[in-house]
């Protein structure tokens, strides 16, 4: 007999394997298997939401783990909550397969309710086709009204800051590929960054009454931060010997220019007026995470990146969908 | 020069075209072009979504017009709006293309800025990826606490009504591909059931203090009713005499079986108290929408359907996606 629809999202998730529904959490009213899911909001808050797509061969590698796959999309998605500095609440998940693999599934669903877990969110409906491998996820989380992190808030005289270390996710494309065993300990690190970014939701949410604008680094720095500049009608200029570049990163190449134009890295970019830099110091050292002030932004539009010697620097460009 | 991502949404979803964005929304604090969008809810009110996919030559035929394929789409989406009593806000929309058509994409953009102003929705937010033609739509809608309508609240006593004519969308598969100019008057309406579905936007706000339970016929009466009977622990008998037929469907072919078992209709199926009748049909009046009672809920568990004999009629299945 064949697996029907209602039997995967019975099997897969809500009572076998991963069971990803949230039941329990008081946002949710409804979760899976009505027409609707139902959210209650706390008092204040908005609602923030987000949708990203990764289809198989465009955005992950053909016969890409279950597993990994799950776990990347969460994540991908969540980011998104992170630069708008929302607390997540919950998810929706549109699955699109070729074929029913249990095996693929049940390794998908665990994986897909351990991150659930990690990031704080739930399942709370979806839909389950046959077709060409593909998901969407719309990842919801809230803020208290009016101090969502947008692009739009920077302003001449704030610095710029990044978190974490960048390049790292786009150095390891080229070894993708390459066989677990022939990988050397560098390459593995890059590639657990590509696999498996953090969503940077604690530190989200604390910039929201700190930074004035924030984007999260997904198709590159130069592509982000111009976002941010362009939306906020503003200049940058980025000291490109600022950048944080993690030690595996360095023995690989090109590392100013995977930092700068190198997408998958999802950690965020954000701008703080220069006079509260000791406030992101202290935040750096409570979250225990590097917290790099990269540059200022100033009057006039576009983004200039200098050297040590401030000489214009000229990155690539970051990547386009089409 | 290549069309960009970012062409795409500035020229078809939020300058160009369709125009969909609706800044002027008092719920929409920020739509497209953030990291997040952020919506305001009503004080009291609850969040209610949905998601559902449309996979090219699943859901519908290779070469389908985009512009039906649009506004086809949300309204399927919205159904589990007005099946939860939901008041419609916004939406997503994950597109993903094989290649960059211009003509496609306006035309796509132009229809669904025309559905979403006719079903009282703005798009929010979205992504736009490469790859097989494929859309994912996630809608968002509002309703005061606790007054959502739900699968699970049918009792014994109450009777079962479903809105306007049942059938017609599935009879229409049959010549979906004939040409227009050779199509006889009855298969033009039915084939507009199946291209342009309305959702009960209206009738279900309307159910909200009335209806004890409620779903969207989208996969056929016997088993969606289904649904309704599971989550409440009860059974239900239909009176297949008394399903409401169009006169374009009674003139092609097995109509019961198309009204017990066709999916597509995007009606809605309810269950309100017997004593409650003349509310029904006072909505009806109102509303200028068939409602008719069409069986009862029982003791038991599973769906009965009889004839005018009071004799067993049994339907053919629902669609299963796998």
């Amino acid at each position: 007999m064949p697996v029907s629809e209602f039997d995967i999202i019975q099997r897969y998730f809500r009572e076998g394997a991963g069971k990803i529904i949230g039941a329990g959490t008081s946002a949710v009213r409804c979760g899976i298997g009505d027409d609707c899911a139902v959210l209650s909001l706390a008092v204040g808050h908005e609602l923030l939401l987000s949708v990203d797509t990764l289809v198989e061969s465009v955005h992950f590698p053909v016969n890409y783990s279950s597993a990994l796959l799950a776990r990347r999309a969460l994540a991908v998605c969540a980011s998104d909550l992170a630069a708008s500095g929302a607390s997540p609440l919950a998810f929706t998940l549109a699955l699109t397969l070729p074929t029913v693999d249990e095996d693929w599934l049940s390794a998908f669903s665990v994986s897909l309710a351990d991150a659930a877990a990690e990031f704080g969110m739930v399942l709370v409906g979806g839909d389950t086709t046959r077709g060409p491998l593909c998901l969407s996820l719309q990842v919801m989380g809230s803020a208290p009204a009016g101090q969502a992190l947008l692009r739009n808030g920077a302003q001449v005289g704030d610095v710029i800051y990044v978190s974490g270390s960048l390049g790292d996710a786009s150095a390891a494309l080229a070894f993708l590929n390459t066989e677990p065993a022939e990988l050397q300990a560098d390459q593995a690190d890059l590639l657990a960054r590509y696999h498996a970014p953090t969503p940077r939701l604690v530190l989200g949410q604390n910039l929201r009454n700190l930074a004035t604008a924030a984007i999260d680094i997904s198709d590159g720095l130069a592509a982000d931060l111009g976002h941010i500049l362009k939306a906020s009608g503003v200049a940058g200029v980025v000291r490109v010997q600022d950048l944080p570049l993690s030690a595996a990163l360095l023995n690989h190449g090109s590392a100013l220019d995977a930092a700068l134009s190198g997408g998958d890295d999802y950690e965020l970019c954000f701008t703080v007026p220069a006079s509260r830099r000791a406030d992101v110091a202290f935040l750096s050292a409570s979250l225990d995470l590097a917290l790099s002030e990269i540059g200022y932004i100033e009057v006039g539009h576009g983004l200039r990146c200098i050297d040590a010697q401030n000489k214009v620097y000229s990155p690539a460009n970051g990547y386009q969908h089409f």
